[in-house]
């Protein structure tokens, strides 16, 4: 199974992903693979990056950055997936969509904004919860 | 001007750079600007970084990661010839986009890849050298 949770800075998806993947490792007895491409130590090696190389001073720069850091945690989340783990990943693709629609990086080409995201996530999709259930949550 | 050398690995392009560096600094006393986002101490950075980050298992990400160093390449570009400095990148868009031909990356997309390519040097293009010229170098 792969859950995602999204959300804005400090909307708390560290500290529920934390929960979540204490929950189902000790109660459901699972094995948890968690996912986050800027959280933790990696946030600063990205960010270390970012500095050096000028990439943080231009938006587009960025957004590729994103996608290529969304490239390769595809790979680590299929991998997870294929030897049955369950994977809970802090941001998927919404937030990124969210933030560059926001910026207007794409102005008004979104189908630009699917494609890539098609070559750095490919198809592979959180599981959806249906409207009805997601409402009583 | 901007003036930019093409080639794979081994054609001499920084050998070349160099020389056509010092001969219009020392000969045509014009102020000169080099760039290069994989050469010299940035190529540690960069390689550094891919192996950090997972980027260097997957072409796609290897992609996204030269457009973001690409879209910031354009910034430092734009700014050198802003102040008349004279430009000499080693690569451009050339290279690259034979690289992604040869590795299939977009597959039969090629507008897409126009499409990325604006977002990363928008539409800074170095001089064109007549063919009839270019023949005679």
């Amino acid at each position: 199974m792969f859950i995602c949770l999204e959300g804005i800075a400090g909307s708390g998806k560290t500290t529920q992903t934390k929960l979540l993947a204490d929950y189902l490792k000790n109660v459901k007895k699972k094995e948890i693979f968690t996912s986050a491409v800027y959280e933790g130590e990696r946030r600063k090696v990205v960010s270390d990056f970012m500095n050096a190389s000028g990439i943080k001073l231009d938006q587009n720069a960025v957004m590729f950055l994103f996608q290529a850091l969304h490239a390769a945690q595809y790979h680590e989340v299929k991998n997870a997936l294929s030897i049955n783990k369950t994977v809970i990943a802090d941001r998927w693709r919404y937030s990124f969509f969210a933030h560059h629609v926001y910026q207007d990086t794409f102005g008004k080409n979104e189908n630009l904004m699917f494609q890539l995201d098609l070559l750095a996530y490919r198809s592979l999709e959180p599981v959806s919860i249906p409207p009805k259930l997601r409402h009583s949550l």
